[in-house]
């Protein structure tokens, strides 16, 4: 399973909108006879490259996935039947799929008569798919909510002038933690004031890989020259203000399993007072305003003792001298 | 002199108000004769002691000191003529004093006609006495800016409730902190609503060590039942509004190296826009409040162009856990 977990966890593999999956059939005498994993979106799954490496040799063996193996056709056909098909003897599965347009697949082959075992290392699988598992398990994506400030909590001068609270260094780090989420959102107000592009960009400022989808919401009609309208990568226009409302579209309409909210202060706070942001980014620069646009906005609490309380994940120095911001990462501990 | 340099750093020797200071007697062989090192106020200096446990075998001793003998009788006679009258042959010096009352000891050596070599290692001597340079060069103590903030940048939340928004691990740093200064200074306001002790304390909450001077800033009238006004140390009020001012006060009334700045977002703004901030030092819990007291007051900036920047000297993770705070040390680099 060790083995399975390292092809899923192969570098390269788009997160969306498929899951990750590492497959290791293996003979009877305990050699391996075929090794697969997922490539991505409309390539073969990780069971059928590995019953294909595999051949005849499938027959009798005892396949070892990271995942339950699919039981639905979509643009390639059902991995339990595949197996059964096949003549293997014995299925040892990580995680049970999440996903209920695809679970099934370990009744399949039980049915079938083969001996199927679940479970085993199944935290390090889902982990591997952290976010497809959690939107599947909550009929909504991820959502990570990204902020820059500076150290007394301002995102932007009085003026309205924002470029650069964050240095350099911490906006090409940001770019880095796009993409590796399906989703970009924003509110119609980032959209009119910034007009950001909203796409995952390397060092030379050129889109890099597969684009998240740029989303937008709220009920004001956008401008037609917003950059976030362009055709260097897809765009939706969300027409509400309810949090919950766009992340149940964006999961059953979209299949978006990870949102990277990089909205301003008010659709922060919109998605926070309703308990829907799961992880928090703060890159702190060290410079101080005394005035302007809070990084945040109203949260309703008034007093301490509510405090929004979020546990420290993870704190980073990102960018080296004049560069150097802090990148705190946390979760929500105690919900409102 | 590096041996010089170890013993004037002994850990234990009282910061203030004497500068630390190590001395080295060499003979004419190499072989060292005689060694001290000064233990705070009212004991001999080092040389004294040096001399003192070389004896005789001080005639035609090279002494190797840490900082340029004084000049001066304070509550002990001056060094510089006790090496000439010890009959030493040679004297290395690492900094100059910078303070002018006991300034010219390296005249009298040479004037005595002994050889003197002044400047070897002198920045590292420097910063042994960090704060005790930097007030005689500058007339002013040095000043260390404290604040304990949210990730959104508030002190307290919209009732004014502040406990606690920094974590007990971090709460017990900041104690370390007050120790290495000799004062602790904070407004009118903070003493009349807080009404805190502003003494060192342990993990048992009982004050240790030599105590600062609790200093608090402004015209108001104190409360007589103020703790800061309570016999557990000494303690003054600064009938003044103007940072320059109390800071001049501090440093040539009551001879202070190193303000341990505490008062609210109003005084820290005065001190800020007075460029008379020399270290911040920021505990950002991971928490949000979106309204309440900023932890920082107008500071007359306009436009993101015109933010304070500040240099990231540490970052350090404080406390475990749900204790976890990230303390930032910064030095500013521009001036408004």
């Amino acid at each position: 399973m060790r083995r399975a977990l390292a092809l899923a966890a192969t570098p390269g593999v788009p997160l969306h909108p498929n899951p990750r999956v590492g497959c290791v059939l293996l003979a009877p005498d305990g050699s391996t006879v075929g090794e697969g994993y997922h490539h991505g979106a409309g390539t073969p799954h990780a069971e059928i490259e590995a019953l294909t490496a595999a051949g005849d040799r499938a027959r009798g063996a005892t396949a070892v996935v990271t995942l339950e193996p699919c039981n639905h056709t979509g643009r390639t056909g059902p991995c339990a039947q595949a197996l059964v098909d096949a003549g293997v003897a014995r299925v040892v599965i990580a995680q049970r799929d999440p996903n209920p347009q695809a679970a099934g697949g370990m009744d399949t082959l039980l049915e079938a008569g083969l001996e199927v075992d679940a479970g085993l290392l199944a935290d390090e699988a889902a982990e591997i798919n952290r976010a497809w598992t959690f939107a599947h398990l909550n009929g909504r994506p991820f959502v990570t909510w990204k902020l820059a400030t500076t150290v007394d909590g301002r995102s932007a001068a009085e003026d309205g002038t924002s470029r650069w609270v964050s240095s350099s260094a911490a906006r090409r780090d940001t770019h880095v933690l796009r993409g590796l989420c399906d989703t970009m959102l924003v509110g119609t107000n980032t959209v009119e004031v910034d007009d950001p592009r909203l796409t995952v960009r390397g060092d030379d400022d050129e889109p890099v890989g597969e684009q998240p989808l740029r989303v937008v919401m709220g009920e004001r009609e956008l401008s037609a020259d917003r950059k976030v309208l362009d055709d260097s990568a897809p765009s939706v226009h969300l027409r509400t203000h309810d949090p919950a409302q766009a992340l149940r579209t964006l999961y059953a309409d979209h299949g978006r399993s990870h949102v990277f909210l990089e909205g301003g202060p008010t659709l922060a706070a919109a998605f926070l007072r309703a308990g829907l942001v799961d992880e928090v980014v703060a890159y702190v620069a060290p410079m101080l305003l005394g005035a302007g646009t809070s990084a945040v906005g109203d949260l309703g609490i008034g007093t301490i003792a509510d405090a929004l309380h979020l546990a420290l994940v993870d704190t980073t120095v990102v960018g080296e001298g004049a560069e150097a911001n802090v990148r705190m990462i946390m979760r929500p501990t105690k919900r409102s």
